[in-house]
This record gives structure tokens, C-alpha cells and sequence, in this order.
């Protein structure tokens, strides 16, 4: 193989395995069709880890450079010439080829997409509505158009049980700005952040792209333990914390360490970030008020609508105390400006006229049913599994029992066509419980049901070995 | 007046000044309709300067605080309760009013604004053409969608005679964006980035906010002057450069100091910023071919649709190494992600039908026509003034004769109606040259033409004193 990986360099193994296997595409040296070695063969050839190759090989099919073909191992595709000679001009009429949905796995139990086959409702109506009005022809606002903060406001309160008032918000492309915006405005380089172990990676690494410290906060089935925060001199000065569904595992942060965690920012002098990414979708009752009620001046709290409408869409918002918003505005105009106006006209005509809400109603609807399939379909292996963190959000962990290894269910369920996420890639630290994430939005119910059926026989094969 | 301004403190005067009078009115302390004192009055008594007051109120009428009354001051206006009352709970059916382009003055010379009463050629088209689609479920390619990033590949190509493959251009929010993620991607805290005196604020402010520490490269008739760079250990990493058209001073960089900045940049070790703000209004002749074209390793291109489109749409593109372009994706996937779908797939269909052309050459007769209305509006005092940067742009440089202040003609012509912006605003050194800068894009010929006439008015009186 044409690959040549340097331990020493800055750029992580798998990275570089990436640029090396997608060089080697464009220059010819692995034609069309060529079959690529096995993960555990390339890994072996490389002296690098099975995941290595895997993250490269799953990165190289999202982007369209290999494929998958059912149970006889990876392939190069056919890519265009403009695309395989990198210097050739660019053909437009032949543009090369977007990434497609195609994937080793026949199933992927994904988090972080929505519903495939729906718009969101309204979605058009909107856009078309929008489409009727000539754009500003200036630079507008970069905290967001007024009334679109004033809709946001509004939606809060009604949904959310949060008071806050349209100063106060600023308009993101998501929560992924909105964290970046915050840290930029609330710490520096050097500064330490906790956040949840386990937690998102993304958000680690965004801490370290800013020369943060990231400092674990532990989780357990009350939630983020704010007992375990580090006070005076090393201190973190931001904490960021899920806890209307803590992401992964789940659970809910009781109100008694939400008391402590706000008690804890108010001592030390510091900040919480309330990440409340999809407590629209909670199935056993409404959502517990906001961690940002408790005391608005010491919690920031970051909203999307990546769960509600699509990822794609990109659009969030962030509620900080009225100094800050006004801090963290100027930096965005500094840096990025405000969010498209066609963006922020379509949801502000999504709130207004109550699709948004509806929106929500029917998905909540529709994930309830799917989540119902799934724990009915994974009903035959209930001695073996548990399910928790099922009574909200849009993925479930599932918790194998003593003597059945996660891992191992996962490398089986993979070869059995179905993809899934190991908890372990969650943590941190060297104590990684033992657990898979099953994201269960992009899925229909037939696919789900059949998916679940995989892991079932999967999970029984080995309960029986 | 019930302001208190802290000198110590990390806010600006203009910044604290905006914050008190905006608390004062939600606190009731300014009641509608009250007249604040005039800009000289509020200046004397708080001991700043008339800039921060003016600039103060002009920001306040923006933001729909306060409005001017012709020719009797400025008062402050009805706000809906909700905004007065700070706390009260939002609204939305009553919306805090929206910024309005009321203006102190009658009329205003803007850079950065658009023709003011046409939407794009085809923007309601293409957005109901995006209407009818589903929006993807899933989180999308940082970068950029490969059929925008081919198509504008191509678009350059066309009309920029750039070659770049799509694997090297970054979708962005537009060029703040991409400054910043260039920033952040090829230069740290303490380094130095060379920017052009005069300049654009909002590039020295980005790298303020950094902490890199800028460099002036001075500008004469033949553009940026690489001769003055500093060499060796001392030397900048990065230039930031407008070689179509010089923001403000309206130049075009001559071919031997493209050369010579390239040469530079080899030498040195050292990267520039082509920033290609409006070279897509050049109006004798095409416009020069990209810096970029000199060496693609060593200049990274930034193009923007805010001059052709709108500001409100933002987006942009850059072009870079393609290791470079990846790194640079690799960040925008931590910090922001991609570009809004719907916005991306707008643009896709105006680039593809064509559109985005017609309505470029469409605008360029229309800028063409009022350049030439304005020229010849200010005949009458040509005499006493020259018109430089005239030739490509949306603004041209007023600079009048010895003995004529730009600063007495800006005062005058403020207090008659008509406000323009002083070229010293452009210049951080203690060495300002005298001129007037006029953004002639955002007004309607019959507006420019009196607007023109206001200032010929004015300059002929100052002329006679």
C-alpha cells in the first residue's frame, strides 16, 4: 500500500491515513475497483490500531472514494477525471461525486441526524414565504434580527418555562458557534473547562483547539456530579453540562445537583453552559425547567434546532446575561456576522406560525413510536441487555450484562451488516464502562425493527458462546 | 443626562455610552419623544470627544432607540412595553421594533451596502427552487457541498481566470469567516500580520481580537508596497491584501508589485490574503487576473458574495492549498460546521442557471451608470477636488485641494443633510491624508444626484470662505 504515516507529526493517524489512501486515489496508484486489504491487514502492514483503519476507510466511503460491497470488503469507486487528476480544470457539468449515504454497514444506529423522509413541517411554506421579500441590502444585526429574538424569547417561555428577554439571546448557526463564541468570550488559552465523562468529543475538541484544559466531570445515573468539581485555585471557570438528557448516557440531572452545580459557579466565580440539545424530545412528561432558570446570571444556556428541524439547516441560539450577549455579539460581528438572513427569516416564520411547534409535537410522536419498535424488537434479549436514558432524546444505551462484552457485540453486529456506536468512545479516562449507543432517528421503524433484529441475533449468538 | 463613562474600563466610550442611554431609556429615565442634547452639548459635558457621541446616537437609531426629527435633533422613540420594561416577559406578537434605516441624516455615502431596491436576479426563483426540496437529515461536509464547490470552481475559472479545484475552495459565511478561520488556522498569538494602510477596521479589530499584532504595509498609486515589508526574524507571516481594488483608496496593485509581494512571501516564509472584494466591478476593462494565479501555494483567494448578491445573505468562499483547505475545514467542522444548506443549494442554483452572472452585469451597468451620475453631479467643484479609486468598486475617494479640510466639508455636510466618511477613519498612523470616502452603491441615482449636489453645495462654500 502506498501509505506512509509519521508518529511524530501533529495530524492524528488517522488523519494522515485519510490524505494518503485519497492521494493515492487521484494519482492512479489505486485504480478503480482495486480491492483494499482488510482493516486487520492494513492495521498489521501499518502497525497501527484496527480503529485507525476503520475511521479512515468509514471517512473515505462518506466521501465518496470507496465503497462498501455486501460481504466482500472495500472497494475504490469510480470517481470522475477531474477529480482523479487533482490539477485538471474543473468540470462542472461532471461535478465529482457528493458524498452518499452508501456505508459498509446495511444499518447505522446514528445520533446526530433527524428523521429521513419528512421536511419539517411547514418547511416550504416558509422558504416559499421568504423567497416573496427582496433581502436587506446591507449588513444587518449580527445578534440576530430583532424579531426573530423576540419569536426566540417567546418559544422559551412557552416551551422551556424560560424567561429571557430578546437582548439577551444572540442568533447562532448552532450549538457547536455558540460554544465556540462563549469560549472565546469567557476563557482564555490555558484556562481549564470541565465537561461530562462521558460527554461529546466535539466539545473536547473544540477545548483543545482553544488551548483549554478539559477537566473530567463524572457522571452517574443523578446526572453530572458537581461534588467532584475542582474549587479555588484550579478551578475550572466554565462547566459544561446536558441535564435535561445527559449526552450519552442519558439520565437526567436531579434538582439537588443542579442546586449544587449553581451553587458551586456562584463560589467559585464561574460559568455553566446548559446544553439543552433535544429536550423537546422527552416521552415520560415535560421537561424539567432549565438549569438557566435556577440563575440566569451564572448559566448560559444554548438551544438548537438541530434536533427539531435538520442538522443541515444550522441554526441555534444562545440566552447569556445581558453584558455578555453584548460581548459575544460583537465578537460574532467581528468574525462571522449574523446568521443568513433567508435562515433566520424561514424560522422566524416557522415560531410565528406555530409549524415549529407542531413540528415538534408530530416528530415527538413519531421518535416515541420508533423508540416503542425498538424496545419491543430488543424485547428477546432483556435478560442479556438494558436499555437506559430511553425516557428522552433520540438515542437509547444499551448496557450488556456482566460477561457480555459491548465491544464484541459490536464488531459482530458490524459484520452482520449493522453499525453501532461503542460508549467507550465517549470517555476519556482508562475506566470506560461498557455500553453502545443506538441513535434511533434516522431510521424508518421497518429498518429499525429490522436492524434491532440483527443485534438480537447477534447479541443471543454470544450470550450463548 | 444620566450617564456614567469609565475611562479604566476594557469597553470603548462609544460602547458604554450606547449601553447607558439604551439602559436609561428601558429604565423610563428617557421617556418617548425626549430631545436628547445635540452632540456638541452631550460632548462638552460628558468631556469626550463629538465622534463618540455621534457615533453614540447614529448606533441608537439603528438599533431603533432613538430617531432624528429633521432639522430640530434627535428624541428618542416609542418603544412597546415589553422592550421598555426590560424584564417583563417577551411579546412576540408586539416585537421590539426592528433596526430602521432612519437615519439622522438625509442622506448617506455607505461602503458595504448593495443597490437597495432589487433583490438578486432569480434569488426568489432559486429559493422556491430549494423549497421543493427536503432539507438532508444529517449533520453535512464542513467544507462545503462538492456541487457548490464545483461550481464555483468553475465560476472562478470564468470569470476570474483562477483555476482551483474544488478539493481547495472552503464555503464560508463570507470573508470575515474566512479571514478568521485563516487566522486561526496559520498564525498564533504574538505573530504578525501585515495589513494595508489605510485598511479595513474590521481586519485590524479580527486580529486585535487574536492578539496578533499588525504590521502596516503602506499603499501608494501602484497599491500595497512589499518594498516596506519587514524581512527576517521580524517579519510578518501573513499579509492581508485588496489588490483589485485597494480598500479605500480605490488602487489596483501593479504586476511588479504582485511579484515582488509573491517573492516576498517565498522568501520569507510567509503566506497572503488576496481579499477580491469587488473585482467583479471593474468598469474599464475586465479586471486583472488574482494574485492567487501567481502562486496558488503561497496566496490564499477570498471571495464574497456580499457585493454581488447582499451583505444579509452571507456567503463566501476561500481558496487554498489543498492541505491548508482541509485544515481550515477541519476547524470550521469544530467551531461552526457548514455553511446553511438552503443557502448553499440558493446559491448553487443561481451559479448553474446562470443568473449570478446576468445579475452581475446587470448591477455593473447599473454602478456603472450611477459612478457616472455622481462624477457628473460633482463636476462643479472640480476644481476643488479630484475623484480617485474611480474605476472599479463601489466607492469612490474624494480628496480635496490644499487648503480644503475633509474633516470641515464631512461637518458641514453632516449638518446639511448628507453624511459621508473621512479616509482618516482608515488609517491607524499618526499620518492621515485628507479625503472623503463615498459608498455610492446603497442610494438610487436621483438620491445620489442630490446627495452630490448637498456636498457641492457645501464645498463650494468653504471653498469661498
Amino acid at each position: 500500500m502506498p501509505v506512509a504515516l509519521e508518529r511524530a507529526s501533529g495530524e492524528t493517524l488517522t488523519d494522515q491515513l485519510v490524505a494518503s489512501l485519497r492521494d493515492a486515489v487521484h494519482r492512479g496508484l489505486l485504480p478503480t475497483d482495486t480491492r483494499l486489504p482488510s482493516t486487520r491487514t492494513l492495521a498489521d502492514e501499518l502497525s497501527v490500531s484496527r480503529t485507525v483503519v476503520a475511521a479512515a476507510y468509514a471517512r473515505l466511503v462518506d466521501e465518496g472514494y470507496l465503497e462498501g460491497r455486501h460481504g466482500s470488503g472495500t472497494y475504490v469507486r469510480t470517481l470522475n477525471e477531474a477529480a482523479r487528476h487533482g490539477s485538471a480544470a474543473p468540470q462542472p457539468s461532471e461535478p465529482v461525486p457528493s458524498p452518499t449515504t452508501a456505508d459498509i454497514a446495511r444499518f447505522t444506529f446514528r445520533t446526530g441526524v433527524t428523521a429521513p423522509d419528512a421536511a419539517p413541517e411547514g418547511w416550504g411554506r416558509a422558504l416559499r414565504e421568504v423567497a416573496r421579500t427582496t433581502p436587506p441590502n446591507r449588513y444587518l444585526d449580527a445578534q440576530g434580527e430583532p424579531p426573530l429574538r423576540a419569536a426566540i424569547a417567546a418559544y422559551l417561555a412557552r416551551s422551556r418555562g424560560l424567561t429571557a428577554e430578546p437582548e439577551s439571546i444572540v442568533v447562532t448557526s448552532g450549538a457547536t458557534q455558540s460554544l465556540d463564541l462563549i469560549m472565546r468570550t469567557l476563557v482564555s488559552s490555558g484556562d481549564k473547562v470541565a465537561c461530562e465523562e462521558p460527554g461529546h468529543p466535539g466539545v473536547r475538541a473544540l477545548l483543545a483547539c482553544h488551548g483549554l484544559t478539559a477537566v473530567a466531570l463524572p457522571v452517574d445515573n443523578d446526572g453530572a456530579r458537581p461534588q467532584d468539581l475542582p474549587r479555588g485555585r484550579g478551578r475550572p471557570r466554565l462547566a459544561h453540562v446536558t441535564p435535561s438528557h445527559q449526552f450519552p448516557l442519558g439520565v437526567r440531572m436531579t434538582i439537588g445537583r443542579r442546586l449544587d452545580l449553581v451553587a458551586w459557579a456562584r463560589e467559585e466565580d464561574a460559568f455553566i453552559i446548559e446544553d439543552d440539545y433535544d429536550s423537546e424530545y422527552r416521552f415520560d412528561g415535560p421537561p424539567l425547567p432549565t438549569l438557566t432558570g435556577l440563575d440566569p446570571e451564572r448559566v448560559l444556556y444554548l438551544g438548537t434546532l438541530s434536533k427539531t428541524l435538520t442538522p443541515a439547516i444550522r441554526c441555534g441560539y444562545l440566552v447569556a446575561p445581558r453584558d455578555m450577549a453584548r460581548r459575544i455579539t460583537r465578537l460574532k460581528d467581528l468574525c462571522d456576522g449574523p446568521l443568513s438572513w433567508p435562515v433566520q427569516q424561514t424560522l422566524l416564520h416557522l415560531i410565528e406560525s406555530g409549524r415549529l411547534e407542531r413540528h415538534v409535537r408530530r416528530t415527538r410522536q413519531r421518535y416515541a413510536a420508533a423508540r416503542a419498535a425498538l424496545r419491543g424488537a430488543l424485547a428477546p434479549v432483556q435478560d442479556a441487555v438494558t436499555l437506559t436514558g430511553i425516557e428522552a432524546g433520540l438515542h437509547v444505551v444499551l448496557c450488556p450484562r456482566a460477561g457480555l462484552s459491548a465491544e464484541r457485540i459490536a464488531e459482530r453486529a458490524r459484520a452482520n451488516g449493522v453499525s453501532v456506536t461503542t460508549l467507550a468512545d465517549f470517555y476519556t479516562g482508562p475506566d470506560k464502562p461498557d455500553g453502545l449507543l443506538l441513535g434511533y432517528a434516522g431510521m424508518s421503524e421497518v429498518e429499525l425493527v429490522e436492524a434491532a433484529e440483527v443485534l438480537v441475533r447477534t447479541i443471543s449468538d454470544l450470550d450463548e458462546d
